[in-house]
């Protein structure tokens, strides 16, 4: 039986009516679970919310509170299910509400839709796995910097258009990638700022007539602000879950780029890294292989993430204004997403723990013309243009005269003697203390009645 | 003649390598021209960093930014041009300073490389345009507010499922659009962040052995900050501009759906809207169509700028670090995309400003239904539990008993009858005022000794 | 135990060890099961190549023959399962055969290469699934062609620009319908012949040193062909999927577009069909509603699918040749999408089946201007050039004087008045016919020992 | 003056107008210049039909045929433009008619839109550049069968996971891209024939009153058949441009692979082959550089091309049937991309002629361990089971008692010992013989009162 349906309506219950239902229902019972606690929460700062406007008593909140807690503890236990035959996450908890206390339970659903409901619960959702996105590529962040220290002194070849090109060395190629973490973690938090924004009170997507106080809800439930249009609060699906995909994708990208990295430095024809047996596979057929299929997992999970956003986008273009059912979609497209990143963040952090790093790499004379534009350095030094000292090295290259100078004096800002680790750092840390999520998290305690100990 | 050429090369000339040139340049020449007067920003910065260091003298920097003033009023004053011959921007500059001033031109580029040249070009040009991208997207919504706030009592039937569902207003709906364009601008200051760091002194992405004064040229060209880590400075080519098009793809998608609505509203079996003659255009056959191209070009071309971080995607997926000359095209995906957007937001703000709203829509009996809900609630107020309500509507309507309760009561934030357009508003001035767009603007007048006027 | 593991090493028990082999084992298990029966038919015609060669005796086959075929029918009848600890089904199969055959098992895997083994599953499996597509496609354009006789006379306003336009006709609705599915099944077709194409032989992309029979095993397994090149053949890992995926995109981008015209089509703005109960939805708080979710989510599902051969892209993209293990994902790409297709033919059929056209549409006198060409035609026949006769009936719409013709004269090919179905009916027998997926079957038979009675 | 403009409406000429002129037109008159000869074999074949019909006389049809002819010969010449102010190729056409001829000029729209005007050159433009790329991408596939074969003795390290594996050879490295071109044929075969249908007499999507003999035009054009159903013909723009884009994507991906193994091939840590001069670049900073600029941008132009279906996607999406002006901009997507990939297979044959392979490449002992499968095929065929053998040589190597066995005995088809290239070149052969490109070139021809020379 489902919140609209008629009385008397016949119980479908041919072959095709059960198809019909997997096909609406799809797997949305089991993407709803991800949604269960932060509909709770949506629960609490309604009812509560509905109190100071006159359509529940305080007795009446008072025992939804407390129900809602009961349920909100057995989610968190794991023992929180979503019955046979009940269509969704928001039917589930009005069901144990009504079945505990009857009408107190049906009323909550005033002045709300299952849209705002949804809505809302994503808004949370979305608001929650960012931040532990985000504390998780900051984790990833630290032993970037932790291991681009430890290895300051260990030179690596750098290369332009795979070419060998000048020194590098592995202070600054891990480096590099803790920085572009921190470029990430800026699209993260807008990511996490416009999943802070209250929809509840939006109902279908054309308000109310109840007189909500939506500032209410919005402070209670910890959003920075309010979708204040209400046709804007329904027209925000779809762009929370994009721009949410799009900074996943943004880390995803930069994970990406390195476990390529991390594959090509392992080929024995450059050798410039160890991987750790726990994370290489041998062949069926060729006994002396030892694979990186870790790192490639990673590649390719990350270039999966990568296709999401224009998932979303294919399922929203050209939709007019107002709910459709198609954006029930974007729910699977969202949620395990969170979970393949989280697990990628998690291994790639294993991984750079653990592989090590080859040593005197540039002792190999076939390295020797790294050190071309040292030359050419030491020559305009001395007075020469840079454009005729250009030439000149590149004569005596052209006739072996050329000898690479291997003393190294890189003491700019970023460079090899000077890789300003601290004020990558610095930038980091700045970025995340603009998420805000501290106020989030009190709320959150506040609703649950908890001592805010965590912030 | 190349930068790189050496003395002796024979001067290619045959057929393929005509060929060979017009494959590797493509449309370098034409996108270069972009950044022309970035290209000699850069160069002022550069090469008032260098007499710090000692690599010029204080005469020849003052020769030098005599020269490159003038190249840059000549930009300005559409007078520059690529030569024949000459690779790119970068080369074009240098050949001018080396024209008037010989040896003195050829010493900036010490301490350079082209890949960081084009890399701070790039980075000025992107902000620069991202800051013209959110201005006109401000005009557009400044505009949806001032029709928001002129239709507020003009109501609209609100639609999910495409089904007719409760009422709505103009009001709402330009108001949504509204509030829509300040997420998309939050998305364009993040945009606008990662474009305003400073590469410059990366080098070709491994640094430099001159003592070069990094944290000065980030002032002086207004950066926010820099990118520390030379490899990541080079690794920032294609998050930047992947980012800049993503801000652009969420400004493009909220047109795009507004261009879906009129294009639907303007139908004949909707109604809902007038378009002005110049927007819409007759058929060769058929003598009493007026379609409504314009609406339907928006459409269509904010649709296509919504693949182009894709296209990003695909170009950089699985590239080792270090730059690779698939970066260059780059520019092709970036460069025209601006321009297309400002095109759009420009029609978009004229479209608005004249089209026509249908007065007195939900008079038509057909829109009955949408009432139902004001029904319901009125039940619920008289004290009867939301889900009892919703069914004794169910059957007034099946027994054809229901009669529309036409006076509408909506009065929360964001609902028919009290938009919050001054929330939107304040939200829009917070986020624009987060850009810091000044202080860039006011460095570049420095660069080039003009009055700070226009900040 | 993997069967690349080295004795002596460690068991792998810490919990880092399961969350490694959880990343990289992912789905694999629940993927490698839709390829079981295809892995049984592969070893089939391998081991019946290696009697031929001298690798297996005339009695080994046999017993292997024996034990395959009744791990076939375990498959069938739904009692296979990949064992716990067991990492692929690859291991499974050669477990069971090892297990009850020891030794004989064991030598299966000469001349073989898990690479080639999957290569060869794939091929298998996707043949088979492309042409449950097509089938799947087929039922779908009978009942369109059937719907479309059956409202021949049905007239149907035509839309360009979402203006009316001219008269159309169901018939020609659902025949176009009809005839865009004959252009989907010649993509479905080369699919198909992509996938019908023999690797086995090829190894881990380098050939085998022993002395293959590979035309023997093309014929066994009922392909087409051979990829030759054994490079290639690992290669072709990546364009199989993405051609069958592009090829399921293709139909479903005609379903979904059919989709859109029943969502706008039931708006009760358009109001010309009716779906059946079992395909709508009632809402939450509006008790008047009847929801088109199922067309809906037909939409948003063929949608999603669209963005399946860009994730594909995403993968391969500027991977080097030769395997990487990347490519496993590609499984959970390709093997669930076929079962969402399927899902939604077999919806859509039903959809087609049940909704009801409304009759009469065009006496609606908002749809008298659909007719003015026939008025123009009108004129042209009477000896006016048709520039003339178009700006006459512009003139007489404007001066209210213009009569609609309501008497169509459709008559040329494609055209209401002669639908042409019969020769859209007779290319889509000749594309289906162009699979030769009677070879297939017949193959399969013979290597499983039974009489052919399906072909 | 536009066709469909009424008289007295007045001249827009303001700045706006000019604008929203800029605005519609776009990059339309340039793109059109791509359809002007196949816009006047559509008037042809459409001028002798309407003869047929009694919509022309004999005579009449003599003087367009004579007319049209000469416009086809200026165009040939390069002599055509679209003058200004006038909107299209069409309207171009027809001006220049009635310009020589009056009324007779004006007569040859009878029964035409301008709709399935644009369709049919569509098709024409796309059969004919399909063609084009076809053969061009048979040189490739010849340049490639020819250096394969000159290479066959020439051994490459095989890699799997980009670790070294199994020996391999340059004859089947460059014979797997020969082949691989042979699945793309086939891909590029479809679009040709969804391309080689004729949708002229479709009108604007609702065919015509007149008694036109599409047939005719059919056989007229040289089309493989006919859309038959007109509101398919409409529907099926999108459809063409999306399947001729993802053929060409196809190929792309291809030829992509292949440059991403020449930059790898080519770094020094590979060294496997010479790239010629003209190829490779220089720095503007390293003096030794010799850069692979051309292989890079092979690689980023093809995946640039693989982006252009998902645009078209974009454009289309939820898009209800019918014309819409959206579609002018696929225009734009498709033309260029013809250009833009006969260009880089134009480069890459030119690159596979004269790239240098490195001999002897195996001898280097860094390549022992690729013999290791033949060592243990070795055992296998001294009787061992193939996994035991496999743990023996496991032990070998790591004992380091393992001897590489550098006879290489690979005979079977596809294998180094035997390439197979003359099944590769038959199966080309036939999938070219399969587009049927003979009848559309002869029936151009007779259009054109020309001797069938080129057939």
């Amino acid at each position: 039986m489902k919140l609209w349906q008629k009385e008397g309506a016949s119980t479908e219950s041919s072959e095709i009516a059960q198809q019909i239902e997997r096909f609406t229902v799809g797997r949305d019972r089991e993407m709803d679970l991800y949604l269960a606690p932060f509909d709770v929460l949506g629960n609490l700062a309604h009812a509560q919310m509905l109190e100071t406007i006159g359509l529940l008593t305080d007795h009446e909140l008072s025992l939804l509170q407390t129900e809602l807690k009961t349920i909100y503890h057995d989610i968190e236990a794991g023992h929180f299910t979503i019955e046979e035959g009940i269509e969704d996450v928001h039917s589930q908890v009005e069901l144990l509400l009504t079945r505990t206390l009857g009408n107190v339970g049906k009323k909550i659903h005033s002045g709300r839709s299952r849209n705002d409901q949804v809505l809302v619960d994503l808004k949370l959702f979305t608001r929650d796995r960012i931040w532990q996105v985000a504390q998780a590529t900051e984790r990833v962040f630290q032993r970037l910097i932790s291991r681009s220290e430890q290895h300051k002194d260990d030179l690596l070849p750098g290369y332009t258009h795979l070419q060998i090109a000048m020194p590098s060395s592995f202070g600054l190629w891990f480096g590099a990638y803790a920085e572009a973490l921190t470029d990430d973690m800026l699209t993260l938090q807008t990511a996490y700022r416009l999943a802070n924004r209250n929809p509840l009170g939006s109902g279908a997507g054309y308000g109310s007539s109840f007189p909500l106080n939506r500032s209410l809800t919005t402070e209670l439930l910890g959003f920075e602000g309010m979708h204040v249009n209400v046709v804007y609060a329904q027209m925000s699906r779809g762009k929370t879950e994009q721009t949410a995909l799009t900074a996943m994708a943004a880390v995803a990208a930069t994970i990406s780029r390195m476990a390529m990295d991390i594959c090509l430095y392992n080929s024995q024809n450059f050798g410039f890294l160890i991987l750790p047996d726990e994370l290489t596979t041998g062949s069926s057929i060729m006994p002396h292989k030892k694979n990186p299929d870790v790192a490639e997992l990673l590649r390719a999970k990350t270039n999966r993430l990568k296709a999401l956003p224009m998932e979303v986008t294919l399922v929203m273009s050209n939709l007019p204004s107002g709910y459709h059912r198609d954006m029930q979609l974007l729910k699977e497209i969202l949620m395990p997403a969170f979970d393949e990143l989280l697990d990628c963040l998690h291994i790639t952090d294993f991984m750079l723990e653990h592989l090590q790093v080859k040593p005197n790499l540039l002792d190999d004379p076939k390295y020797d013309l790294l050190f071309s534009v040292e030359r050419v350095n030491e020559l305009v030094l001395q007075g020469v243009p840079f454009r005729e000292a250009y030439k000149t090295v590149g004569k005596e290259i052209a006739e072996h005269t050329y000898v690479p100078p291997r003393q190294l004096h890189h003491t700019h800002e970023g460079s090899i003697g000077n890789l300003g680790n601290n004020l990558i750092v610095e930038q980091m840390t700045t970025v995340i203390a603009g998420f805000g999520a501290d106020r989030a998290q009190e709320a959150v305690n506040q609703l649950l009645g908890r001592i805010n100990s965590e912030s």
